[in-house]
């Protein structure tokens, strides 16, 4: 089948830009047209017309010259050029405030993976502190945003021109609760506990005292506590108070993935099977959440699979269920989230290229 | 200062043995009488007079001859020739339950680290599977079994015969929450949550599916969902019923160290000079334990000391609050708690020989 | 494309099986025919037919049913029922040294993961202590045995109908190595150092003392020196004396990859351009192996891919070099390289399903 | 006894300082008199005296109060008012070179644990590109530095007022190849390779690009190949031309520890045991240096130990051998030395404060 999509990829230097990067390149529906790369390029590397993706991320050579393809310096000229259609932003949320209206402008769908457009505008300004751009602006690219979560909004996805990548905890803490809260089965009054726990990467590349080795090796951390970011994400998109949840992320000694432990407690006694029914009917069209039958999921089934992972065991009375939820934080919790939403778009099979 | 105690040490191949053995024998108050060491030796090595502790745990070899210490084959009339006073069973619980009604017939006191003691003599049971000495036997032998926290039980180990050294998890649970509980502080209608990640020293020195190193590493797993044996003595200690606490154990990749993530709910706002005061005022006598003002506890400031390290943080309302509860799994949840409890029976300050 | 080909993986439980089942079941040339998985099936799944590989290997599950596969109980039988033609071994060599004369003589090409057909029958049972099967038939199946490195040995593994695929710290060492001897660049009398480093996959499945996490973790030790096993394959492939080489392998503390480093002395002073300018000769049809023209090769760069990756550096006289070596144990070391041989006996691209 | 030494520390923030504080705190000499610790203070700090050492080690934190000991700002002022004798210096070697003669001059002894007066001033230029002090000065202090090796020096690090505390990497490599070397046993035409591999505590608490956590953690890799500013400490103090030995570093995945592989051979044939009898009477007095009778060193045996560990094995001919040296970075590598050297200069037992 001919390609006709050209995609870019904005930010292809952090780690969830190499995933991106790996994903496009293997994408079997972009095989016509390599992804476009651009990005900010240092001095040295602009008289040979930018960095080239060996140098970026080694591990990416291959015997067919994707080590070759280079990471340009960013223009929207280029972008125009090469006929860019869908845009990923794996940029800081900084950026993505500031490009994101100038690329719906010119007429690019775009998926932004930081977390500049993933609640609504005031809770935005309230969650990141913008006091930069346009308000009205603001507004209206805000209102075109839609939460890239397929699983939950798969008909808005498919329309949208803008899709707010979420983050990866909300990933990992949303998919297993929003089914069960929306079937009216969770007492919320006693409230849900997510204890989550991220391996490095999701603290991003730059070198910082958190990032280094010393302080996450052989170490485990509570951090965030009642302040995260991603905690508007849930409140939003599994709809509720924020009484009626407590959310505490945790810095994991390992290179990537998230598990999160979610604790709540039912309003009536449920069975294995009640709660399973649940699941399977919330997630029978969603081919990249696996529900553990037996098992509960651990991070390494998950790890490089951009598969959400589901499992859960119940007390004895059935009133209270420990929820286990695993994915790779740079994949479901990022890129292949990111490459899954494009395929909803592009009316493509979901999990194309993913599996 | 002439010491005239000697220790014995059952069990001394396993990690919370070797533990032991360090602080045994660099303890100021044993200067003067070497511990013995005695356990399960391999034919190969009887001829020899047993194993030299080179051999077992080649790093605690030192310029004055500690690794040509020997382990002995176990007999009861090796520790009557010896003069042994005070027994560490570092021993696996079904060992336990058979020698500690010996070991008191022999007038000898024991700190025993397996779970075998712990509970009452109908939870034991329960807990462990016990079918195997004579009951009247076991209750005699449970009554005089003191729980071996100091923090909680000071004066009872005081003058016991019996310690049951407390499990690493509950020890990392109870500790933080006694105080708030028994303060009358905590909303259990509502239900604690205890989310706890141990290394994987915790799990045992045989090698199993579970202990391999590519089950661990890089992973994050949770088990013992509802059924941690653990659970009875968080129960007895703190004092809930079963549906009003959860506890949830993981394996985390790394040697040694658990954190323990708790999830309260307090029947009325309280602030955080509040709840310190509980604190202090609880563990105003009990230098093994480190409150932390501002920050967080992390799983490296406890490792490798045997202190357990307790931090906290409420929500604006002053309702929730999430602590966070770390210790090293072999020091303050085995082996230093156990050389603490010798220290409280001996009358020494309770400190001595592990800062 | 059709695919007509039939395979089958005994063994697809261990760490090495999981990867040949991953690389089989995405391979472009054979997705008309799922691959056999068969091998030891315990009684409690015969009822069933087998034990699905959503239990053995749950990262393996996909949208497409894969996790229902089956790895069904061994026999001949079976493998003739379902028509099978490549038969991949990830079995323990003694099991090898059985099977392999039966599948030849039942018409099988085999590609064989162990290390019982690697070297001259003599050193076989040398290293092996092989004692086992009939001295003719052993010399016979040695005979048609080809060493499956597709760099070294392309022309011969075409033809072969038994491919013995080479030791992991073997590839890592004879690929850097052998371009160099063969080019008569290598001062031998000097000798060369192989300083080895592998992740803990390379030691097996079994719950051993050395594989237990508390063994490898935030450690390094080595071990085999003089000894280890793969030393054999080294002298044959580079065309060694025992006095030219010493070989020491380490167990690293991460679950795949390995590094080597390598000393080699020159005959005369070389260029860094005289130095690639062997390999690129050498390695001009090779494309799972990457030639560093900058940096250094790392660990990381290669885990997960099928590649093996060369880089070296030289002394200010040009009169030494150390060259580092990296690849991935489980896939350049055994799976991946396993499918890059059959994809040369079929004939087809050597990277297909491997970038 | 009473104890009239007065140390300071300055530079207690990073890892070795770390390590320095928790052994003079401990150290059974310096019972009566605190160490001085003193540094770069933040501005914030200034108003309260300093930063207490809770802030910036929480780990160090006791029931004795050595959590509210105050790192000071520096100044020399501070030294003469609290009569500081011996100054440990756990600066950048920048610092160093500025500090140390006017630490000489104003009658304090000095151990300092940079790089900056380790070998000849000549050399230090060279390896260090210093242009900075006077070059009379420099030359008058490098006259006084000696070697702070003490199985080496032990007779000059006694008199000395300058003691250049070595690097981890060298003394890992020094020690066991000195004895030998000494002794005339080593084939140094045919070179020595010195195969070394650190965890990332050696590269110091810098945020930086290789001190990510990604960066290290699964990973291996050689850096410094032919340039590692240790060989210079190599050459002058093994007795060595730069053509005789190479010298690789790694970069290892674990916090700490230091596996050096070392590559011999024999002018003649040698025996376990005459390899042994040379090092056994070179290491007669030498408490720190643990010689291995049958196994080899691993990195886990001295982690946390103030020993470095030797073990060897020869190959059948006696004509090569493969050594492996171990020792933990910050401590044997650092600050445990360091100490060895105090101890040394007072006249002290060697071993004393550090076993």
């Amino acid at each position: 089948m001919t390609n006709t999509l050209q995609t870019a990829v904005v930010g292809v230097t952090g780690y969830a830009g190499a995933e991106l990067a790996r994903l496009l390149l293997h994408h079997p529906r972009l095989k016509g047209k390599t992804p476009v790369f651009a990005g900010r390029v240092d001095a040295k590397d602009i008289a040979r017309g930018g960095q080239p993706l060996a140098e970026i991320h080694p591990q990416l050579v291959d015997s067919r010259g994707s080590g070759q393809l280079i990471q340009q310096p960013f223009s929207w000229r280029l972008l125009d050029d090469l006929g860019v259609e869908v845009l990923f932003l794996a940029t800081p949320h900084e950026q993505s405030r500031e490009w994101v209206p100038e690329a719906l402008k010119r007429g690019l769908r775009v998926i932004d993976l930081s977390g500049a457009w993933r609640l609504t505008e005031a809770a935005n300004r309230a969650v990141y502190a913008f006091e930069d751009i346009d308000s009205e602006v603001a507004e209206a690219t805000q209102a075109e945003a839609v939460y890239g979560m397929p699983e939950l909004h798969r008909k808005e996805i498919k329309s949208a021109r803008l899709v707010a990548n979420p983050g990866c905890y909300a990933t990992s803490v949303i998919l297993p609760l929003k089914p069960l809260v929306a079937a009216g089965l969770v007492d919320l009054e006693r409230g849900i506990v997510a204890d989550a726990k991220s391996g490095v990467s999701g603290a991003g590349k730059a070198a910082t005292a958190k990032t280094h080795y010393m302080y996450a090796a052989d170490n485990l951390s509570a951090y965030g506590v009642f302040t995260h970011r991603h905690t508007g994400e849930l409140l939003e998109q599994i709809g509720l108070g924020a009484s009626e949840i407590v959310f505490t992320p945790h810095l994991l000694p390992i290179p990537r993935g998230i598990l999160s432990t979610i604790y709540v407690h039912f309003k009536e006694a449920q069975t294995r099977a009640s709660v399973m029914r649940v699941y399977r009917e919330f997630f029978a069209d969603s081919p990249m959440v696996r529900l553990y039958e037996h098992a509960l999921p651990q991070i390494q089934y998950s790890v490089k699979t951009g598969y959400a992972d589901i499992g859960f065991q119940l007390d004895g009375d059935g009133r209270r269920a420990v929820i286990v939820s695993c994915l790779d934080n740079l994949l479901k919790g990022a890129s292949s989230q990111a490459v899954q939403n494009m395929n909803v778009m592009q009316g493509w099979g979901e999990a194309e290229g993913l599996e």
